[in-house]
């Protein structure tokens, strides 16, 4: 057992992205953390599925399945990191300051998506009427968040 | 059957993301888009896993598992929609044009890092020892593809 190499190995590995992050306050690491998980959610929600919902590109099963897997896994992922208390500020954000003052229905809300992002997961690659409907449903929960703790 | 109404509340959703996507080349879209997948991932790796396998921050069973699984999906998502052809400019990137000159090696080391993520998703929740091990062989897999294919 040598326990030196190692951690001088992760800590070269750590290097770029350990400078960046030290640089940051706690509430700036979170706000680009949610944003960057949401970013590339969005990437694959209203950047090629909801595109193949609305005929503007062409349904292709094993695309869909792929993308409606990962907006299903990151659906998951930024609330717990992304909105600790005090992230309302420190960067540039759309997150509404009624997130932590309600935070119980913010995460009711999260969840209520999570469970539509879930069933997409699960569905999107069976054929286009599926997923156009499960499509719809996953946006509506979107929308449910955003008109309330999104600043447009 | 209304198939106006769906149509338009899926646009309603999507206004955002999509002026911003249409303000976008593609090799911009895609950049941004494996910029922020990988960010994310970053977080959960170096921001989360690698301070516990250092002993900077304590090892938690719970928080480990969780982080690692993120990992593990995370690590899937880069390679087919954010390494297109004719993205290696297009908006600042540390993605060298080797990656398009030698896409088979690029391909070979990026699955070699999702084969060390998946393991680190599945154990990373065993006990601080087992996962210090694995984020060790994880982060040898980054370094082996950052050191030939992004720049410093």
């Amino acid at each position: 057992m040598k326990p030196v190499a190692p951690v001088v190995m992760i800590l070269a590995v750590a290097c770029t992205f350990s400078a960046t992050a030290a640089a940051q306050t706690p509430a700036e690491r979170a706000i680009k953390y949610r944003q960057a998980a949401l970013s590339t959610m969005g990437f694959h929600f209203f950047g090629i599925l909801a595109p193949m919902a609305k005929g503007e590109r062409p349904y292709d099963a094993q695309v869909a399945a792929r993308s409606a897997k990962f907006v299903a896994e990151l659906s998951e992922m930024p609330w717990h990191d992304g909105f600790p208390a005090g992230s309302d500020a420190g960067a540039p954000t759309k997150a509404k300051p009624e997130i932590w003052k309600d935070k119980a229905k913010f995460d009711k809300l999260a969840q209520a998506m999570q469970a539509e992002a879930a069933k997409l997961g699960q569905v999107a690659g069976t054929d286009l009427a599926t997923m156009r409907t499960q499509v719809q449903a996953t946006a509506k929960a979107c929308t449910n968040c955003h008109d309330e703790f999104r600043a447009r």
